[in-house]
C-alpha cells in the first residue's frame, strides 16, 4: 500500500466506518442485499438481456420487428402497502405491481419485454425487501418479462421505520400495425368485462379510513380489524383486501387482434377509465345486472355509507378490464376468454356523459 | 337519464361526494392536476411519441437501427428531497433526477429516448408537484428526451404531510456495436475525470445527520442551518447542497466512441463505482492531487470527523464521471471535453484492491 493511499479493504473503528450506517444507510449491508436481490431477479430473464453489461443501466437487445412501438408504464401499489405491512405479508405486493404494469401496456396490445423496480424505505428489513423482490420476480416470470434492474433506496426521515413505497416500470413492444388505440370503437360494439380479483390496487386509502386500518392508530387494533370476518364475505377482511391484482395478458393474448379498445379499470373505476379509450361522441352503457358485484364491494359501500356514484368512480366493482369488440364477435370472445361476459355496449353520446350505468 | 342509472355529472352532497377526498385522495383535484402535468410534460416530446394514444401506457415508435439495444435505468433523488422541501425549492430535484438517469445509461453509450416519473406523496400541494414536473420537463428537453408519462400517487399514512418521494425511469438506445461495456479497458489506459457540480444525489442522509438538518427537529432551526455560510465555501450550505446533479451527455457525446468504459460516480463514490466497469485483474489508480476537491467536501469531512476512506466511498469528491481511454487518446479528450482531466490510470491488480487512491 503506497504512502497516503486509501486502502479500500481497511477496517477502521466502528465510530468512523459506520458513520453512514448510523445515518440510516448501511453500505456494507446494502452491498450484500443488492447481490441477493440480483440473484433473485436474475431468475426472471430473457435471452435478449445483455448480462454482465451495464452496471449503471440494463441492456436489452430488441429483436426483429417491422415497425416496433415501445409501450411503457409506471405504477405504484398505493396504500395497499399498509395492509401488507400490517399483515406482515411482503410477497404479494410485488405481484400486484407487475400485474398492474402488464395490464397497463396490454391496453395498447403490447407484450412485456422488461421491468425495473424502485423500493424506497427506511429501516425495512432485508427479509422484507427480499420477499418483495421474490413477488416481483415471480410475476415477471409468469409474463416472460425480464426483471432487469432497480433501485433500493434507504430514505431515513422520508419514510417511517418499516414503511416503504414500491414503484414499477415496464417496457413492452407492439407492432405499429397492431397498436390498439380505441379508434375502431363504433356504436353497437359490445363491451366485454373480465372479472377482477378484488380491489386490485385502488381505493385503499378510502377503505382504510372506513374500517380505521393503518391510519396512525394502534397496530394491534388494526390487525384485529383485518382478521375480522364480515359475512357474507367468506375470508377475513385482510385476506380479501390483499388479494393479488390479477393480470389479463394470458387470457387476452389469443383474442387481442379482435379488440377495438381495452380499458384497465384502475383508480376512477369504470366511470373514469372507460372514457379514456372512447372516440369522441361515443358513450359506454353498462348493465350492472350483467355481472355480480363481489361481496367485498357491498361491504365497503355499507360500512362507508357511500353512494353508488362514489363506488363506481372509486372501485372496479368486480370488473378489471373492459374491452370493446364488434357485436358479432362478442360471443366468440366470451367463450374463448375465461370469465369474460358482455357487460354493456357502445352508444352515441346524447349528452356530456361518457359512461351510463343502468 | 334512465331510472336507476348513475349520472356521472351528478353533484351530490359533500358528505358523500367527498368521501375519498377526506381520505386524502381528491379525485377531482387530481384530474385537474393530471391535465396540468400532461400539458407541461408535453413540452418535452419527440416525433416518435404516438400522441393521444395509450392512456394507460405511453407509446414510442423506435426508429431505424441495425441492432438496437435498449438501455434502461431507474433512480431516485435520495434525501436531497428533504433539503429541497426545507428550502421550499421544488424545481431542481426533477433536474437532478433526469440528469442522474441520463448519466446512468450514458455509461453504456446510449442516447435517451423517453422518461417516466413517479411522485408519491401526501398532502403535497399542486404548486409543488407542478414545480417538480417543470424541472423534470426542462431536463428532458435539454437532452431531447420525451417525457411520456408518469404516476402521481396520493399516499396518506405512507408519507408525512408535505413529504414525497420522486422516482425516474429512462429508456435509451445504442447500437449493439457501439455498446460501451468496459471490456476494452486495458492496463495503461488513462482515467479521465469530469467535474461534479456538488454532491449530486448521494450522501445526503449522512450530511443531514452531520449538520442536524431535516432529522425530525425544528424546521426553523433546519432552515437556519441551511442559510449559514461556512467559509471558504462561498454559498450558504443549503445552496451548495441543492446544486443540480449535472449530466454529461452533451460533453461526452462527441468522444463516446473513444471511451473504453464509463463509470457514473454515485453512491459508494469512486471506490465502489469504478470497479463496476473494470475487467477482472485490473485496478484503477487515482492521483488525488490531480484534481482539487471542492470546499464542500472538506467542510463535510471536518464537521463529521470522517476518515478519507469514508469520504471516498460515500461522496464523489468532485468527480462525477470516470472514463477509461487509451493513454495516447487522453490529451485529445481532455482538450475536447470541458473540465476533463487525467486523474489516474489503469494498472494490473496486485491484490484484492480494485481502487487505489494515492
Amino acid at each position: 500500500m503506497a504512502p497516503g493511499s486509501i486502502d479500500t479493504q481497511q477496517t477502521t473503528g466502528p465510530e468512523r466506518r459506520d458513520a453512514y450506517a448510523h445515518a440510516g444507510v448501511d453500505l456494507d449491508a446494502r452491498g450484500d442485499l443488492v447481490r441477493r436481490i440480483r440473484d433473485i431477479a436474475a431468475r426472471a430473464s430473457r435471452p435478449e438481456v445483455l448480462s454482465g453489461v451495464g452496471p449503471f443501466g440494463a441492456l436489452f437487445r430488441l429483436g426483429s420487428y417491422r415497425e416496433p412501438v415501445l409501450a411503457s408504464s409506471t405504477d405504484g401499489v398505493g396504500t395497499k402497502l399498509r395492509i401488507a405491512i400490517l399483515m406482515d405479508r411482503y410477497d404479494t405486493v410485488g405481484q400486484d405491481l407487475v400485474n398492474h404494469c402488464v395490464n397497463d401496456i396490454l391496453t395498447t396490445g403490447a407484450e412485456p419485454l422488461f421491468f425495473l423496480d424502485y423500493i424506497g424505505s427506511s429501516a425495512l428489513g432485508a427479509h422484507q425487501k427480499l420477499e418483495v423482490v421474490r413477488g416481483l420476480t415471480e410475476a415477471c416470470r409468469a409474463h416472460d418479462c425480464a426483471f432487469v434492474g432497480g433501485e433500493t433506496a434507504d430514505m431515513p426521515d422520508v419514510y417511517g421505520a418499516g414503511d416503504f413505497d414500491l414503484v414499477g416500470f415496464i417496457v413492452g413492444v407492439v407492432e405499429r400495425a397492431d397498436v390498439i388505440d380505441g379508434s375502431k370503437i363504433a356504436p353497437g360494439d359490445a363491451l366485454i368485462g373480465l372479472p377482477s380479483s378484488g380491489l386490485h390496487t385502488n381505493g385503499y386509502s378510502l377503505v382504510r379510513r372506513i374500517f380505521g386500518i393503518g391510519t396512525g392508530g394502534d397496530a394491534a387494533a388494526d390487525r384485529r380489524a383485518l382478521e375480522r370476518t364480515h359475512p357474507p364475505l367468506e375470508q377475513p377482511l385482510g385476506e380479501a383486501l390483499l388479494a393479488v391484482h390479477r393480470s389479463y395478458l394470458h387470457e387476452l393474448r389469443p383474442v387481442l387482434k379482435k379488440l377495438h379498445g381495452i380499458a384497465h379499470i384502475t383508480g376512477g373505476g369504470i366511470i373514469d377509465n372507460v372514457p379514456r379509450i372512447l372516440p369522441d361522441g361515443l358513450a359506454a352503457r353498462f348493465d350492472r345486472r350483467a355481472w355480480e358485484t363481489p361481496a367485498l364491494f357491498a361491504l365497503i359501500q355499507r360500512a362507508g355509507d357511500l353512494s353508488d356514484d362514489e363506488m363506481y368512480r372509486t372501485f372496479n366493482m368486480g370488473i378489471g378490464i373492459v374491452a370493446a369488440v364488434a357485436a358479432d364477435e362478442a360471443d366468440d370472445i366470451t367463450q374463448a376468454v375465461p370469465g369474460a361476459r358482455i357487460v354493456g355496449d357502445v352508444v352515441r353520446a346524447s349528452d356530456a356523459r361518457r359512461v351510463i350505468i343502468e
